[in-house]
């Protein structure tokens, strides 16, 4: 995989703080990198999931499956890409990597299940959704 | 499945700071939790993934697979369930559920897949493992 | 001090991914502690900072000081103690300190000045701040 | 105070899941903010934290003194200004501060005193600090 396979990519690097006593990155830190780098998608798509918040519309997670291939450490540069497609009437399958950027080496792969719910935590249709599943 | 359907559950409660913009517990905590789940139960069968690592024997995840049936909120008290089973010759499957305590709702389902790996970064054996999976 | 000389106190017990590449107990997330001790005392006074957010009151720090005397490592079992103090019209100093439970080793001393502000980020007087001020 | 005021300065961004309930950024991720900061610094003067605890000399906070002026919300960009001067013949006092980027308000300000320790835990003189005070 390349970056021109993904609809988005977003780079980042790892910080200290993000390491724990094995001196790599741990587990539940690129569950953040994942979310970081889809929110900042759907951003890029008019889509701010902070201020869908406001107005009640949650995105939630209802599935991960990751595979961790290769640790990272402290101070590695690595991007995350994002594709997309619907999983179900009101589900949407986001499938996302990671990469060192220095050599491509492919660190994770990961497919994250989501919806919109609404005020009673029920899954919704929201226009957003609907036209980014369309592009 | 009730508690006594797993061989380790550890008593939990939510804390304010866990807690997102959206008021429910981000995705990536439950994956602390879990980890801290699987880190006692190894203390309690003689195993300290602390300990074994300054040996240089780190404890890694290789994938994992999470479903989000309902969130958590603040000052939620919750359990987490541990069962294991060998996955492969050097990988064990821990099975792992969140349930909140109040009406034991389940919250989260999940399979982390680990393994051992030496100062090379590859998969080795371990006594402790080897011991773990013949009880 | 001891447990006796604090109006609140709270056990706790370090979680293996709190510690950082050092092996230690990571600096922020000793405010973590100290902010899960606050809310916890506040709550058994019958203010519950969440539900105080859904009304549009935030509890908010305004200034930290602390000391860090000794780590904290993974396992350790640790206390929070809790004082609080009117500091000025509309703040509170809590004194929080930090003692490891086996030999009540002071780990960390600190002063914690906030206030609760309004929708339009003002600092104001709240009925629950005041009464707790009076006890 | 302008970036220039500095000795080194970094441009961030708040991520989502750096907030909390109350939908601004939570207390303890300024200190991560910070010790990015300035850890990023130390690599630009020649110093690798992580490496340097890999010879057992780890550095070490031993005070902070932080007063919060406004939230930061999501999404937002700041940058963090990093100055330091010798606080004792062991200590080094780091002077940071935190401004919003759109518009230069003063998000925090803060002094963050630390040292170097050896495998002992007890403060040494390290080569690299004393060059760096001597710039």
């Amino acid at each position: 995989m390349e970056r021109s396979d993904y609809v988005f990519t977003l780079d980042l690097q790892v910080r200290d703080y993000e390491c724990d006593f094995q001196g790599i990155v741990n587990n539940a830190n690129y569950q953040h990198y994942l979310e970081h780098a889809r929110n900042s998608f759907l951003r890029t798509m008019g889509m701010d999931v902070v201020e869908m918040s406001r107005r009640k519309i949650n995105m939630v997670v209802t599935r991960v499956e990751l595979n961790y291939r290769h640790p990272l450490t402290s101070g590695e540069r690595f991007w995350v890409g994002v594709n997309l497609r619907r999983f179900s009437r009101l589900r949407i399958a986001f499938h996302q990597d990671i990469f060192r950027s220095s050599d491509n080496l492919r660190i994770l792969d990961g497919v994250v299940i989501g919806t919109a719910v609404g005020e009673h935590g029920r899954p919704i249709r929201v226009p957003e959704f609907e036209r980014l599943l369309m592009e």
